[in-house]
């Protein structure tokens, strides 16, 4: 396991030059609150015991809050300037700290760059800061929607979602955020003494997917859209958690079907679901899925060949109020526990598309009670294939590292979500070499999220 | 290669009670003009030279044109009660005599079925006479267009098409007919002496599935929809032909790219394409594509790393008197030949979805200047792949059987497009079990298509 990050001198003796930085960006909202500053200094990282240690500590010496571009620019001048840590905050629903200040400094939040620019047939133009909900709900009168969004869809913005996310509800039909032509363009301000905005399109605007906001402060996307679907919510209970996860994976592989969802989730994870627990069966294993209307008799002319039951179906609500079933899948899974119990963490993983079942029914005779499973369906590479968020009992870290070393002896490949930096985060262990190398043109001096992009040595003193 | 039908000692004679079967519907529209009887009893058959000369003298005895499901009743129990063969004509669009009649007797020509019964959102139910182009034209104003049509688009119809042909325009995204989801419902007619009228749903709507006519009369449907989107066509131009696969493949992988169609196309082929000929450059294949609007600059972008050009870039216009881009793919690809050239035939072949451009490139090395490669690309049970249409330098039966065995040997399956029945133009030279059982009870005496399948032996006398 990597060794937890540690202060460096200039965090522990707090000299950075806040008051020459303040100078510089007068006009513009600042925080210096403690109570504030702790607050806006940290995402969703304690699911993981371990980055909960890690990163409980960390807290901005300022929070600054710019209302338009411009006044972006001003704020990575001054960083620039004065070789202050900037770190940029969206929903900060991440699980990873991707936007929490590890060397303290500047916390950028964009709260207030969230307005859409404009709209065209299936795609959006936004500033960074726009909530995902908000973005859907204006798309919906044109006839569109998000192509995908993660659970958090009602707190999260576009720009943390790009910077920190990989996909979420719509990837089983459209793939993740990285499959060419999901992210059609973003505007970035580089982070130098005269920091230049620059439009990313086509290939370029990947430099910024899942980078942590290491590479650039996004200001703006442009987003395609979905035609909307008249979705239905549906739950299938099963007694046995494999077939749960073949019937999924049946439904998923027929491309007549229409679906934005398939959340396989093995009991006694459903027991957590407390808005949609009275259609969860004691005992059984769900599916959650999210259908589009006109496939629902097609959904249930495939069921009928399972041992299933549908006991929920009504159409997809998204109206604030009242859960959704979206967020009782992908991460917010296990939220659901964790809310009942803080005993447990969770893993991601991706299974192998070629022998997909097989791996859950190995995975589940290795661990036992130890290991819950939870799948999700997504497309990758062209291929279908499932990845997964298992509730792990947590022991240690030591025993997460084993129950890691396990799933990958089944097959199963793991990005490991207890560590903070992009390298040990994704599941080659790298940094996509595009990313690094855009760093140095756009932030030489490193003071972008510093600490996680750990293969990445500024050239510029 | 399988043995010419041969006439059958009844189809000499002549000898069905035509007088009784007509007392019998009288008020019923009814033909027996030789010229429209001739007319009415072909298809596109006449695009393999082999099934030209098996079929081209095959002609019923009377051309019956009901308007209502109730008159398909007393024709159906008309031809039950005096054992008179009833051959189904839709559009008239296929091309392995799906609608000749070889044995004589009725031909039931559907084309004044032809209405709109309900639209929902994503679902549509008509009569089986009801033609693709006029679906599609009802559907649009609410939002929704038909997810597959066949090149024949504006000649052929819903009914045909589900009988007969097994996908085409739309297939890339949503696969073919076959797929679960992509019928929900047929409503037939059975031929007995006193007909049944059957809604088949779910899984049942498959019985009637590429089955010819065979398995019933089908009288309505019930199809899903795509939501409309805003679609370009696109002519890109490669100096190689593999190449041109593998950036469709590329473009037919990325599930962030929207689009409906991709026909990678051989040079000399595009020499064919009259209303497209000055954006297909002398000794270029091209690819033929239907994207979204909004991917167009993600389609660009990849494009960007290969050596294609884009020689043609407009929206999709679907309006009559003018040629559209979906008029030069599948089926047409041929008949764009055919009009200059008539020499040729064609094959229908399957590449291996995971190695795709190596068989493309070994058939081209196999074949040479004697067929040229027409791919398109599909799903299949929930994997991209691309079907072929190759066009073939004609020489004779065994040299085209030939030509059959070369690309089996190169791992490309056929289904054959020289025979008659169903079992031989099926990939597993077998019929459907489930379409086989189904047809003793819906049609007892044989008298659906007979001849075409072979398999069918009636019970009754």
């Amino acid at each position: 396991m990597p060794p937890a990050a540690t202060l460096t001198k200039r965090e522990k003796s707090g000299a950075y030059p806040l008051d020459e930085f303040l100078g510089d960006i007068s006009g513009i909202s600042v925080s210096a609150d403690p109570i504030d500053r702790k607050r806006r200094s940290r995402d969703y990282f304690w699911y993981s015991p371990i980055l909960y240690e890690q990163l409980k500590e960390r807290v901005a010496d300022l929070v600054v809050t710019p209302h338009d571009e411009a006044e972006v620019v001003r704020v990575a001048a001054a960083c620039a300037a004065h070789r202050i840590p900037l770190t940029v905050r969206g929903g900060a629903t991440g699980n990873y700290g991707q936007c929490v200040p590890l060397q303290g400094g500047v916390v950028l939040d964009m709260a207030a760059l969230n307005g859409i620019a404009w709209q065209k047939a299936g795609l959006v133009r936004v500033q960074a800061g726009a909530k995902l909900y908000d973005i859907d709900a204006a798309a919906r009168p044109n006839g569109f929607e998000l192509r995908m969004h993660p659970s958090t869809k009602r707190s999260a913005q576009i720009g943390g979602f790009v910077a920190g996310g990989s996909g979420g509800v719509g990837s089983v039909t459209f793939g993740g955020m990285r499959e060419p032509g999901n992210i059609v363009a973003a505007r970035i301000v580089t982070v130098e003494p005269t920091p230049r905005v620059i439009e990313l399109r086509g290939d370029a605007a990947q430099k910024i997917s899942r980078a942590y906001g290491t590479t650039g402060i996004i200001t703006a996307l442009e987003m395609p859209l979905a035609p909307v679907q008249p979705w239905f919510d549906v739950i299938v209970a099963f007694e046995d958690f494999v077939e749960c996860v073949r019937f999924a994976h049946t439904i998923a592989m027929a491309d007549g079907i229409v679906k934005k969802l398939l959340s396989p989730v093995q009991w006694p994870v459903p027991q957590h679901f407390s808005a949609f627990r009275a259609y969860c069966p004691d005992g059984k294993s769900v599916l959650s899925a999210m259908i589009g209307q006109m496939s629902l008799e097609s959904f249930e002319t495939l069921l009928a060949s399972t041992r299933g039951t549908v006991t929920y179906k009504a159409p997809s609500e998204d109206v604030l109020g009242k859960a959704p079933l979206y967020e009782h899948a992908w991460n917010h899974t296990t939220l659901q526990v964790l809310k009942n119990d803080r005993g447990v963490t969770y893993l991601q993983c991706l299974y192998p598309h070629d022998r997909l079942a097989e791996a859950v029914a190995q995975v589940g005779a290795t661990f036992g009670d130890e290991v819950f499973q939870h799948l999700e369906f997504i497309r990758l590479n062209g291929y279908m294939t499932a990845s997964g968020i298992p509730i792990v009992r947590y022991r240690s870290p030591e025993r997460l590292y084993e129950i890691i070393a396990g799933y990958e002896a089944c097959g199963v490949m793991i990005a490991n979500p207890h560590v903070v930096t992009l390298e040990d985060g994704s599941r080659y262990k790298r940094v996509d070499a595009d990313q690094l190398g855009f760093k140095h043109e756009v932030d030489p001096f490193g003071l972008l999220n510093p600490g996680k992009m750990r293969s990445f040595q500024p050239q510029t003193a």
